[in-house]
């Protein structure tokens, strides 16, 4: 538990020293189709005048390393318990520079995929399926726990989960909603749309689950949330409240499989389901986004609308992301090996990282 | 303690949606002076322009959506530890379509107590006397948890209570100073009210606890400062700081005779006491709104400017939501009878709802 | 655990109404070089128009207060586990009157240090120096908790403490960012730079306790992030996001080291190191604005830009406030003790302050 809020804190403190010496200049500047330039390298030069003149420059690099912070902590949760802190900050590290920066660039910072077409409202295929992905990748070369399988794995207090889901939740509200980049009537509909999906898919993966499981678990519910929240982020500025609902129960069902089923039959151990709700949720909401988009709310359209060429546009956007995560992260773990151990001895698992990478101990006595 | 987490999630999600499907129609479209009309069902043809020129329409549905989540989430706190897990989502989503909508729409919607001139600013009528009457029928119809009276039921961890008032404080200043539709000079005196109360309510309560009870507890502070909050909510645009800290000394010092001695005295076991903040602070702010109404302020004035009559007033306002309240929610209840079980059985009781209703348990040992 | 949690709320009341009441007409108007006037005594005739034509007057008072606020929580850190809570009540609240408002005055009131012209952003000089003076004063006086230095005294449970920093730090943007008074260019200028001093203060205490001590605990990661936090805060509008990485560096190793070595040397037993990471923290950065400062950022300068006068300043500013905070306080509290035990006794502080104080406890079996 320690182990993980602490890799992710110091994940965001590196991701964001990195964002600023050169990731934002490889995302944001124009290079080639591909990755930007260095002319932004420690943000020399930035233009403090802003992005589409109602947005302050800096606010933007801001706004950004968040995302970026995002995509690489969501990376820590599939290998939780058993990959060493150093390993981890390391694969990171190189992770958002060389996989997610140049994405960042192919979509947002008008590489070739925007040339395409490919719609990515808030991040669903440069954060949640880029990152979803990387996380596969880590834990199945990492392998899984100590007793995968055999022993009780539930979270050591659901409680957490709901208070970090809680305040997602309301932090969703300013990922996607800035999307906008300016306060007005786009974010405001964002807004909707964004609260629309997550209420859907946490009672379509409750329902799911109480129909199944017999007993809706709040850990399903608060799930199902982060699912929802996750498929509509592709489609936010794109999709109407109704179009939003559809996205919320279709990620809802299809997390939930994946979930508690899906990950089962395949035998992986992603620790936090962060492939089966970010990677799965991502792929049904940029797929769907190419169904639902209208005209009438942010200027795309969709297959519901005719456009079915969209549909394809989408699947390829997602497919390219994929590809490269699934690749490069693997060419980056395997470049690590001869020069670190990526996984805990077996003596430090059973002992437990929080006290073998950090000599900490979480509700330790008094 | 995962129960009642679990419930209000599920609640929020349920809620979200009802309020989108229909609630916000029954509210704010014009309709009659009791309820609202269907024209915006679904929230089709809803009005992007805005609300009074300064406020996106669909920011207004998302902020009013709070407010329906928070009342209904209220509900949940005085049935915690023995009613069914369904039961609670069914008689709370039903409460919020067929109870809440229409009293929203009697003030805030421009129904027959907003024609009568009831003040209330940011929902003490509304959210808190609604949410805390109808938590105490539901109460009362459910019965008492086993050992009431005879255990000690003292909160699981209070440091959960501090970490949740601590947000809620922070929240509170969204919905209160969000209640002005615009940033600027009287979201501002808002803000500034709003904090007068919540720290004098604070204060008053710790103050008549230490004096009552020898020692002033960390729970009643943070109680305190929920009834300074709620019982300024109805006040927060028409009265100065001055009138806030009276209103919050008032709050505090009735709401903690209510939770200490009258809820023992009537024998009723409203477990977060949402009646005895909520109800009881709400209708301590309508009242004294009516009193230190100051048309410097807000426009608005009350009794110490010599208008006596709004005292009346509201008055009116708070009997006519707590009789809707109060007897709509007993009707729902016992229509839901025949076909549900209310409460958990005894077994489950005793083996408490995390596990029987969900099958989870908080702070497992890994 | 509980009794700290409290203290913040209850000396969130408490300061909010002497602030109210009288703090911040000592603070923001005319009076002396020293100390303002009691002209707003009560917040009568405050100027609704706002303080530079951007903020409206009674947001400034509430943004002061939070200021404020934290200032007196920071203290009660210092003293934990031992000191009376009705001591620390009457000891902060006299302090927040007497020697917090005139600092305030001195330097943003426009007293004699800002005609100096010290520079001090967003507090590093008037919040964090002058609470952890008045911190070490108090534990100081007040003596060791009972076994310290032979039993283990490790946090309760560091997890609080992660989720804990988490949300300071998405809080300190607001008081930061907020610093500049109106939301546009200078605003985002100072979250990057935010951020930045931040994520190097986190990398830098953890590598370095890392280096020095073989592991990198969990607890260092975020105290160096507060100690990022702290040291930029004097500094954050006038200095680049290069110089701000500086601040965060040496902010983290000197704080690492105080923290680590200098409080074990001298003895003194500062419970949660509010000395060691806002004292030290904001000498640091106090000095290293005086260093860093640019022109093109802020319209200050420092010594590299050549003005080496400035470093002389800010170290005037320093002196000056940690004079009158230590001296002020040591007086504070002896001219308590006639009246008033400030320490609990040892039967007391055997059975804990959570039982002893407030009659309640953490965890407690249900």
């Amino acid at each position: 538990m320690l182990s993980i809020a602490g890799q992710c804190v110091a994940l965001c403190c590196v991701v964001s020293l990195l964002w600023i010496v050169i990731g934002y200049s490889l995302a944001f500047t124009g290079g080639n189709d591909y990755v930007g330039g260095l002319e932004l390298l420690l943000l020399a030069n930035l233009d403090l005048e802003g992005v589409q003149q109602t947005f302050p420059g800096p606010l933007f690099v801001v706004f950004q390393l968040g995302f970026a912070v995002v995509s690489s902590s969501l990376i820590t949760g599939a290998v939780a318990d058993r990959m060493r802190f150093s390993s981890v900050l390391c694969f990171v590290a190189i992770w958002s520079v060389i996989v997610y920066a140049p994405v960042v660039h192919w979509i947002w910072g008008g590489g070739f995929l925007r040339q395409e077409g490919v719609l990515d409202y808030a991040g669903g295929t440069i954060v949640h399926i880029n990152a979803g992905i990387a996380g596969l990748v880590a834990c199945l070369v990492v392998g899984k726990r100590r007793g995968y399988g055999t022993q009780n794995m539930a979270p050591h207090n659901p409680l957490f989960s709901v208070i970090g889901v809680s305040l997602l939740w309301i932090g969703w509200f300013g990922f996607s909603a800035g999307s906008a980049l300016s306060a007005g009537k786009s974010a405001a509909v964002v807004m909707l749309v964004t609260q629309s999906a997550a209420a859907s898919g946490g009672v379509a993966w409750m329902l799911f689950e109480w129909w199944a499981l017999r007993k809706p678990s709040v850990l399903g519910l608060v799930s199902g949330v982060v699912a929802g929240l996750v498929a509509v982020t592709p489609a936010a500025g794109y999709v109407s409240p109704g179009g939003a609902i559809v996205i919320g129960v279709v990620a809802g069902v299809c997390c939930c499989w994946a979930c508690a089923w899906m990950k089962y039959k395949l035998g992986y151990d992603d620790a936090l389901d962060v492939f089966g709700i970010h990677g799965v949720g991502g792929f049904v909401g940029a797929l769907l986004t190419g169904v639902l988009a209208l005209q009438s709310v942010g200027g795309a359209s969709g297959a519901i609308e005719g456009n079915f060429y969209q549909i394809w546009v989408q699947l390829e956007g997602v497919v390219a992301v994929a590809a490269w995560s699934g690749i490069a992260s693997l060419v980056i773990l395997f470049a690590m090996k001869p020069f670190m151990t990526l996984r805990v001895s077996e003596d430090e698992e059973v002992e437990g990282l929080d006290s073998s990478q950090h000599g900490e101990a979480v509700g330790r006595e008094p």
